[in-house]
């Protein structure tokens, strides 16, 4: 199921054939998964998106390429994003990361989560010391 | 402003004291943030989130500790959690994160936040190559 | 899969028809879909449901038809509700949004989300111009 | 802070009287809080939202009082809702909610948030024992 | 579908089958759900979740067991965890919630959901009489 | 408060300056609000996201500049952002949104929110009719 009809022949659009072939390039791999499949009904959206995706984790920079796929996988699971938890975890796989670390991500996250509630349940104030605004 | 009052003299009580030296110990450093102090309102709730937190943040393991707090950061934000935001930015920056990471790491955040919302629009149908589960 | 089982003859009971008649009449067809008819295992919560529903949704107001749609998905997007994006999507392209308004509340909900993390990231303190309250 | 300027005196509205008089007949105190100031700003909403929270909260039920309170506790947590976390819990108090049932429902948010997070993680299939609708 | 292959013969190892074992006396079944299954790809994780599940919600409390399986269903409705709706509206069901009690907690859950969101769009000040912490 | 400390002469930058130089001319304003003065801490980050919202909220499009906003405020109230639930409301009625668009505004994103938990508590199976995608 999905709210929009994917493309019947999405590369008959030259800017949706320019983005997928530089999915394909950058990704060395002819497989273009389903969210840009389905982003092509829109090609402007489609560029932009790939492009903002494209410069943050497939660019060099000052977090490598695996710890930005844990962040992802981390804020997706929050988000309840059933499909990019899954498509972040298989990237995350591809670049490296081990059974131990998807358990830890696993249980970091639900760490997180949990003392999120219980700061959130006390309504604790915000020490002074933490403040970096002043 | 909080839901809990906090203890006049938590460290009176044994098991509060225990922890607090502890925290002193483990962090190597004679603060105790308001999340301890308001949970010590409950000695055996402040004795596990400790525990949970000592050992998944204060203890070596597959993911270096700058990750893990980038990925604490991360779900914080998500999650809407004034003070873990705070607090683990600040812990972030103790552990070495730079202002171009941490900015790195806002980006990062607010695109997965971005294509999570996009994903979820579109009930985009899980790629079956993604599926670890058979 | 669901959490209830459907009632077998739902208009049996007839709380239930006169609800569904209502839905029928307000709606102009004789398509009933599944949110109703789950809720139809408790008859006074399917009737306060459809009553505030209509009121808000098929009755005119300060805001258009279309609007009401658009700010309906919004809130099940990020609340991450899988069935309300769908119906909503489908209400609202009944009610007139064309592609390209889709394309674009997608780009907006995505945007806002990504703002929003950024500003709950940065802990940004509210500007005093912005407070109506005093 | 505030987005809408509370009104200067909100019971010469003959509609806000009369829900601002069932409030304190109903909680038989002389205090009304912050949210049914700020709501009088729509007399409409006013009378609605208090209906609707009277219908359910302060009529006998299948739930008692008092769990109604903490389930309503939880999803004011959850949603991060800081004024609903402090008048709901305020609220428990006077229903009876004692520390130690506090730091338990507190324990027991933060558990199903993480549990939450893990199977989410996962993306574990439902049993098909778990299927109440077929 | 799922992010982590189910181990063939999860209890050849003895971790793994020291829970299992304990969750089937616990809950006096032969049945082990598919969350479990799934986390048995790190027995350590399996573990400690279940530990801490069981210290919570198989171990008589403050709180009686069906007043803590709602509170775990409003939790996984709010967080939009399809699993843990499913497997803990059935442990409620199991625990004695009666049809009227369902209706009332999906009410409940609604309601708060509804004035979170009219609280956090007003940006109601919180009342100084709701303050615990000074 | 804050998490990074706001720079002191932020338009000492030549690009931040040009962000901000672009702030005043398209809201005709000399205000610049705090987010894109924290956002100034770095300068990419500052100028990619003022780019964005500058192309979707100050750029005619399908849909006009009140409904963008109401639809901002709404994704902010769901998100939790108090920022950003405040500088939109702000925006908005700069815009012409009245006070009765603002409370129809608020029932709609309250009542979204609250069949949003019903269709999830229930776990309705999305009706074929919707899916668009096939």
């Amino acid at each position: 199921m999905a709210t929009t009809r994917p493309v019947a022949d999405p590369e008959a659009d030259l800017r949706v054939k320019a983005v997928f072939d530089d999915i394909r390039a950058t990704r060395q791999t002819d497989f273009i998964n389903n969210l840009w499949r389905h982003l092509a009904f829109d090609p402007a959206l489609l560029e932009r998106t790939w492009a903002e995706v494209k410069a943050l984790m497939a660019t060099p920079s000052s977090l490598d390429p695996l710890t930005k796929e844990l962040v992802y996988i981390a804020v997706s699971i929050v988000n309840g994003c059933s499909y990019c938890v899954h498509s972040h975890t298989a990237a995350a796989r591809a670049k490296g990361m081990t059974a131990v670390q998807h358990a830890e991500l696993m249980a970091l996250v639900a760490l997180a989560a949990k003392t999120n509630q219980l700061a959130t349940a006390l309504q604790v104030p915000v020490d002074a010391v933490f403040d970096a605004g002043t």
